[in-house]
């Protein structure tokens, strides 16, 4: 660590205080991005492997332009009539559904959950949420309280109930008929809500559960646990913040590798590639039902700046067909990971489509225990490298890989090279 | 309303739902903002006296150059190290005492006041909350439980209790000994708090009660509230939301008329002059306790972008006078206000410093009976005379104006000529 990095860390613990983290041993100083790429202060180039918030690279010119242009004309609330609202919201909706044609807008997908959890409860009457282990869906006390990737076990509150993630590498069901055996929990979750005389108001699930380690989610589960959230009165929330914006590849949406339509649909982090924007869409009736037991304003949500961003992503992602170039790159990925698994045995498992992947770091193929140690030494020595990525999951053993969409074949071939080399030097 | 206006209308019904809401009979559909003025579709200049979210004023250049600048070189989080969110974070905590020394940064008021009550519950281990009447801290679920212009009474949880708006003009206590009267109430609570067996955790306050009706707070009230609340273990939460960032002229805060140090200050609208940007400010013994039990990330709270907003933002204040010219340009309209009132009946009450001001409308002066409809009217025909300003207060006779801060005394005799015409055509 340079000294101008361990002055910038002091003066940060000394401003921002304890509950700020840093990634890496030897944080890094960024100056400067573009595209794949980000610069540090003394000028060297980073490839970005972790940053999905700048969905469509960093600072795309388009993206850029449009900010630029809206913010030096006007920038207001949804109060006044403004077109860039309307547009964004017809440009989302048309990628649902009929059924799904209402969109609210805010700034943080906390804030877009906090919404759909209102619009859930106004709705059923309920107050019970069920919720997949590991998940998180922000910051918020009411989503702090379903996220269980942060809440200790003990402060869960009792309308509250966690099923476990539909997880087929290390879950409890790993068989054909692990989809139905999984969606069975969420209905003994709601026989314990009927038991505690709570009424359900939704399930909220990560589509991809990103952060339950980006399980193969096994086909139908998503459907079942919908069916019976349904059957029970409460309604099915997809968390689409992680894996929506085409960044699987396959689908759209998440939630799209099932033949199910939401209730809800939440989305934030790549939806204004960096502009803090977040969205609720959801269907009309639910809405109306909301509305007439309350308002809903949200200062920034929804404005024409925040609304010139959304529809430039919209563009770029379109024009630069980035959806399908995800899932072509992201087959690559697979191949050269695949390959490197073959040398490696620490590569316990490969996951995710298109441009999201988490790579399970295991002391034993056979045993799959994992192998967190590795995992962060693995991270440390590729940002050395220079090469920017995480850990994750329960062990924090998993590699999450999750760049920004214009990652190419040529940038895959530069990580599986550096991949290839610091596992040769660390295992 | 043109045949535009009717379309977008019907368009943004079909779009955005039912929650959403529009200003005017005849809703202005705004194209372009420059200082104080706004422009409408047809080229029409309206003299914005209602936002305070662009506080410097619309689209200010040096606020404009300062995001464009950031958004085209990097946008990226707080898990990197960047000078931005340091230089803000320290700007921030030099305006407040040495107490207050660390600084936490995230989108909106609603995250910020929700930030504030993780803290405060986190630190103190109580959960009771005390507000004020019609008090508007945000809109996610804990912040709406808070919320007592919004949430209705049946609604309130049991660890929500509400004390009167230590209101002079209409409240129950007029007298001189008005302070301590209201403060007994805080007392009041936080036995009934007890009585519930429920801790306290703080007390929340927007500092100028904007909501509330932005009334003249009786000298000593803030002061003697905290203490109370601290005697009982909890902590005192400034809101300032809508008071802060020299809008009041006197005072940078709102809670400076008093002498207090809040627990933690929470602040969001005006500090990005339109870019989501909100913080919570307080000191470091809180947020470590607060950090042993759990942490704090906010994706797009704290980036280089939104800090870029925040820094430019306290450039132009400072640069600009503005503080002072609020006060400035406050007392010439409280003047000229004063003097529409010899000959307006109608007009009740002015309160508010610098460049924040209520007009009570009433039937009677006596009475103080509220003129709703009246003030209704005079919204309307300042918008049909193109004047932007709103109304709020419980019985919404009051008529809200809050301008962009470069709003100057020739601007405030346009809307004093105006205000006398449209005062004549509708009493």
């Amino acid at each position: 660590m340079n000294t101008d990095t361990a002055a910038l860390i002091e003066r940060r613990t000394a401003l921002l205080g304890s509950a700020y983290r840093l990634f890496y041993d030897d944080p890094v100083h960024l100056v400067r991005g573009e595209g794949v790429w980000l610069f540090d202060a003394d000028g060297q180039k980073y490839l970005d492997m972790y940053n999905n918030v700048p969905h469509v690279g960093h600072c795309h010119p388009h993206v850029v332009a449009a900010l630029t242009k809206q913010i030096e004309t006007l920038n207001t609330h949804t109060r006044y009539l403004h077109d860039n609202v309307l547009d964004l919201a017809e440009r989302l909706t048309g990628k649902f559904p009929a059924e799904l044609d209402t969109a609210m807008f805010s700034c943080t997908g906390s804030e877009a959950n906090e919404l759909a959890l209102r619009i859930a409860r106004a709705c059923t009457g309920g107050t019970g949420i069920i919720v997949t282990e590991s998940a998180y869906h922000g910051n918020t006390k009411a989503i702090y309280e379903i996220s269980t990737e942060d809440i200790p076990a003990h402060e869960v509150p009792d309308f509250v109930v966690t099923v476990p993630t539909p997880d087929i590498y290390r879950g409890q069901y790993r068989g054909d008929n692990a989809a139905a055996q999984y969606a069975a929990h969420v209905n003994d979750a709601l026989k314990t809500l009927q038991d505690r005389g709570i009424k359900p108001a939704a399930m909220i699930v990560d589509t991809i559960f990103a952060s339950g380690g980006l399980i193969a989610t096994p086909p139908g589960y998503l459907k079942m646990a919908a069916e019976f959230v349904r059957a029970a009165g409460g309604l099915f929330v997809a968390d689409e913040v992680q894996p929506g914006f085409g960044r699987t590849g396959r689908n759209f949406w998440g939630y799209e590798i099932d033949a199910l339509i939401p209730d809800i649909v939440t989305m934030g982090k790549p939806m204004g590639n960096g502009h803090p924007l977040a969205a609720t869409v959801t269907r009309r009736d639910l809405v109306d039902s909301f509305s007439q037991s309350t308002h809903y304003f949200n200062t920034f949500g929804g404005n024409p700046v925040s609304c010139a961003a959304g529809l430039a992503v919209l563009d770029v992602i379109e024009k630069e067909g980035l959806q399908d170039h995800a899932l072509e790159v992201g087959l690559y990925l697979n191949a050269g990971i695949d390959e490197l698994a073959l040398r490696h045995p620490a590569i316990g498992d490969l996951r995710g489509d298109g441009l999201f992947k988490s790579i399970e770091m295991v002391k034993d193929r056979e045993t799959r225990e994992p192998h967190s140690d590795l995992a962060l030494r693995l991270v440390n020595a590729l940002r050395e490298r220079r090469i920017l990525l995480s850990s994750s999951g329960v062990d924090n053993n998993i590699l999450k890989l999750r760049p920004p969409m214009v990652f190419a074949k040529e940038h895959a071939d530069h990580f599986l090279q550096v991949f290839d080399e610091v596992l040769v030097a660390a295992t």
